[in-house]
C-alpha cells in the first residue's frame, strides 16, 4: 500500500519517482493525488519525503484540493527555456524537469517514471533528460515488475471500501440486466419485446451504460456481453446486432470503475436463456467445479501463480486442453486464472506467464478468480469470475455476492 | 486526413510509424483501427503500404473486425524471446519489435512512435529497441508538432458526421440541463426542489452523466459546471457541494465523446440563474462581443493563432488584462482562443503559445472558438464556446446550434 512506498524505494534503490499526466484515468497520478480535474500535471516524490505536485495555473484550485505540497508550473518561464533550447520543445521540457529535480536535490541516483502519456513524447523528453543528466539513471519498468504496482497490490481499508462499493454497483447492474432479460418472452427461439421486436445485444449494452451512470460508475474499457461462438473467444466483446437466442451460452464480463477514473471491479457470469443444452450444461459444470475447488484452496501467503497450475491440472483431469501444454491453444482453458485489481482493471499480483516470485496472496491483496473454458467451433464458452480480498486476518472474502446460476428462466410468448 | 499520411511520411522522411496500446481511449490506435475492444495491440505502417495490426490471440475476432491486415502476436514465441533476453522482459519486447519490423523490411530510416501507454515501460522498451537497431532512428514528437496530429487535423466527411452527431448529443444534454434548472424554483436565493431541498452542483453533474449515457456518449474527462469564484478559474470543474445561487455566473463546459473512446465535441455556455447583476452582464457582453467579432473574422487559409492575437487586442480595447502582456496573468483573458478537436478533445491546429506556422485554418479543420474572461476575486467568469468546421468550400460552420443567452429565468417559490 501507499505507506510501503518509501520502503520499496529503499529496496529498489530509487532516489525519486516522477509521475506525469492527468489525474483521471491515469492510475499512477490518481494513486498519489486522489484524482480530480488535473488535465496535465507532474509529481515528484523523493525517498522519505512527501510528494510535490506541479500544476498548470488554470488548475490551481484542483491542485490545492489534493492537499499535497504544490508548485505552479508557470514559475518556470517556458519561453526562456525554449530560447535556451534553441526552439526545441522537447529539450525545453527536459530542461524544466532538470530544474524541478535540482530543486528537490535530485541530480544523481535512480529515478522511476510513471504515468500514462503519448509514448513518442515520453520517449523523446526522457531521452533528452537522460542526456542532460548522465548521473541520473531513469528507470522504466513494465507492468510485470513495476515498483509502484508492487505498492498498489496491497490495499488499505479505504481502498477496499471503494472496491467493495464498486462491487455492489456492479452486481446491482448485473441484477438489473438479469431482470431485464427475464422480463422478455421468447418467440421462435429469440427474446422479443412487448411489440414482438427482437432484442439485440446492443440494446442490452446501452442499458448497462445507463444503469452504470445512474450508480455513479463508468466503463471506459467497455463490457463483454458475448453469445454463442463469440462467448468462445475470451475477449470478444459481443456483436451489437446479435439476437438473444435461447439455449446459447452468454458470457457477461463487466469491469466498471468509479466516475473520474477511480477504482474498478471485475465480475463475470455465464448465462443460458430459457434452458441449457447438455453440452453447455456440461461445460458450465466443469467450470463451476474448478471455480469451487480453487476458491476452497486459496491460502494466504502462497504464490498466486500456483493456482494457475492447479487450475490447469483440474481442467486437464476433466479432459480439456489448457495453455499449460501449449500457449497457442485457442480451445479449452486459454488464459490465466486472474489478476490483481484496483485503479487498473488488471494489475499486480499476476498469475500465469506474467507472474513473478513476488506475486503472492499477501494480506491486503485483491485478485480476481476467473476460470473459464472456450470452444469457439462448438459455439460456446463459459467463465465465472469473482473478486476476492485477502483480509488482514488472511481470510478470503468475495467482495460482492451474486448467484452463480447458469439458466435465466424465460417464458414463451 | 488519413489519406494524407503517406504524403506526410514523405514530407517528414518517415519510413514507418509504430502505434501501440488499446484501441479505445487511445486516439492514435483508434484512428488507424476504427476502435473496438482491443486491449493491447501494435500496429506498423510502412510508407506507401497499408498498416498491419498485431493482436493478442484472445482478441482475434476484434482484430479481424477492423478489416486491416492482421498478425497474431502469439506467432512470436515470447518464451523463446525471454530466454534470448536472459529473462529481461523489456529486452524481449524490444526483440519482438525488431522481428516485426524486419518482416516489414524496416531496419533503418526514421520511425515515429505513437499511442498512449505507461511512460516508464515505453521509455524502457524503445530505448532497448534503439540500442538493438542503431540504424533506425526512433522519433518521438510532442503534441505540438506531431506528424500524426497533422494528419488528424483535417477531417474527412465521415469524421465530420461523427463530430456533428456528438454536437447534437451535447446540445441535447445542455438543453436537458437548462430545462432541469428552470423547472426548479428559488428560495432564499438558491434553487430548491419540490420538497424545498437545496439543489447542488453534484446533483446536476449526476444527471449530465445519465443523459450522456442515454445518448450513447461518455465524458472521460469530466464536465466543468462551476459557479461564482470557481467560474473565475478556467479549469475549475466546480464543487459538487456548491448550491445553485441566483445571479452568479455559471460556466458550463461539456466535452463528451462517443462511447468506446471515439470523437469528441466541446461546448461552453455561461448562465446566470434568475437575473444577472450589472457586473456579470457587462462581463458577458464583453465576451459576447469578442465571440461575434472573431466568428465574423475567421477566414479559410489563415493562421489560427492570428485570431488569438486579435482576441487579445479586442479584450485589451475593452480594458481587460490578457496573457499577451504577461503569460502568468490570472485575471482577464488567460487562455488560448481554441484548439482542434477530433479523437482528442484538444488537438491540432493549436492557437496560443503552442501554435506553429503549420496550424492553419485549412478546409477540413475543426476547431473550438472559446473567448472568455475570468475574475476569481470578483467571484465571476464567462466563456462562450462553439465548435467550428472549415468546410471544403472554405465556409465556417458551427456544428451544433444552441442559444447564447446568459439568463435562465427562474420563478420564486
Amino acid at each position: 500500500m501507499k505507506s510501503d512506498l518509501d520502503r520499496l524505494m529503499k529496496k529498489y534503490n530509487m532516489a525519486a519517482i516522477l509521475v506525469t499526466g492527468p489525474a483521471q484515468h491515469n492510475p499512477a497520478m490518481y494513486y498519489l493525488t486522489g484524482g480530480g480535474h488535473l488535465t496535465n500535471a507532474d509529481l515528484i516524490k523523493t525517498r522519505g519525503d512527501d510528494p510535490v505536485l506541479y500544476y498548470n495555473p488554470m488548475e490551481r484550485d484542483e491542485a490545492a484540493a489534493t492537499g499535497l505540497q504544490t508548485k505552479n508550473l508557470a514559475e518556470y518561464n517556458f519561453n526562456d527555456l525554449i530560447k535556451q533550447a534553441d526552439g526545441n520543445t522537447i529539450k525545453a521540457l527536459a530542461l524544466r524537469y532538470q530544474k524541478m529535480l535540482a530543486e528537490q536535490e535530485i541530480t544523481s541516483g535512480r529515478m522511476a517514471i510513471y504515468g500514462k502519456m503519448e509514448v513518442g513524447a515520453g520517449y523523446a523528453v526522457f531521452t533528452a533528460l537522460q542526456e542532460l543528466m548522465p548521473d541520473l539513471e531513469i528507470v522504466g519498468e513494465t507492468s510485470r515488475n513495476s515498483m509502484l504496482l508492487e505498492a498498489m497490490a496491497t490495499k488499505d481499508e479505504s481502498e477496499v471500501e471503494h472496491i467493495r462499493r464498486m462491487g455492489k454497483i456492479t452486481t446491482t447492474v448485473v441484477g438489473n440486466v438479469a431482470d431485464f432479460l427475464t422480463s422478455h418472452q421468447a418467440k421462435d427461439g429469440v427474446l422479443v419485446d412487448r411489440n414482438g421486436g427482437a432484442l439485440k445485444i446492443g440494446d442490452v449494452k446501452r442499458r448497462i451504460n445507463l444503469w452504470l451512470a445512474m450508480e455513479g460508475a463508468e466503463n471506459p474499457e467497455g463490457t463483454i456481453f458475448a453469445i454463442g461462438r463469440d462467448a468462445g473467444v475470451p475477449h470478444s466483446s459481443g456483436n451489437p446486432d446479435d439476437l438473444l437466442r435461447l439455449g446459447q451460452t452468454i458470457i457477461f464480463d463487466i469491469f466498471p470503475c468509479e466516475s473520474g477514473g477511480g477504482y474498478f471491479y471485475d465480475f463475470t457470469r455465464t448465462w443460458c436463456l430459457g434452458y441449457a443444452p447438455d453440452d453447455a450444461q456440461a461445460l458450465y459444470d466443469d467450470v463451476y467445479d474448478v471455480y469451487q475447488k480453487i476458491m476452497a484452496e486459496l491460502k494466504v501467503g502462497t504464490s498466486f501463480n500456483d493456482y494457475q497450475k492447479r487450475t490447469c491440472e483440474f481442467f486437464e483431469a476433466q479432459g480439456h486442453p489448457t495453455i499449460k501444454d501449449d500457449p497457442a491453444h485457442e480451445e479449452g482453458y486459454v488464459h490465466s486464472l486472474g489478476h490483481g485489481l484496483g485503479l487498473h482493471v488488471h494489475e499486480r499480483p499476476w498469475s500465469g506467464s506474467t507472474a513473478t516470485q513476488d506475486d503472492i496472496l499477501t494480506p491486503g491483496v485483491i485478485v480476481t478468480i476467473e476460470p473459464g473454458l472456450y470452444y469457439p467451433e462448438k459455439g460456446m464458452g463459459c467463465r465465472l469470475e469473482d473478486t476476492v480480498w485477502v483480509t488482514p486476518d488472511g481470510e478470503m472474502e468475495i467482495l460482492a455476492d451474486f448467484p452463480l446460476d447458469l439458466i435465466l428462466p424465460i417464458s414463451e410468448r
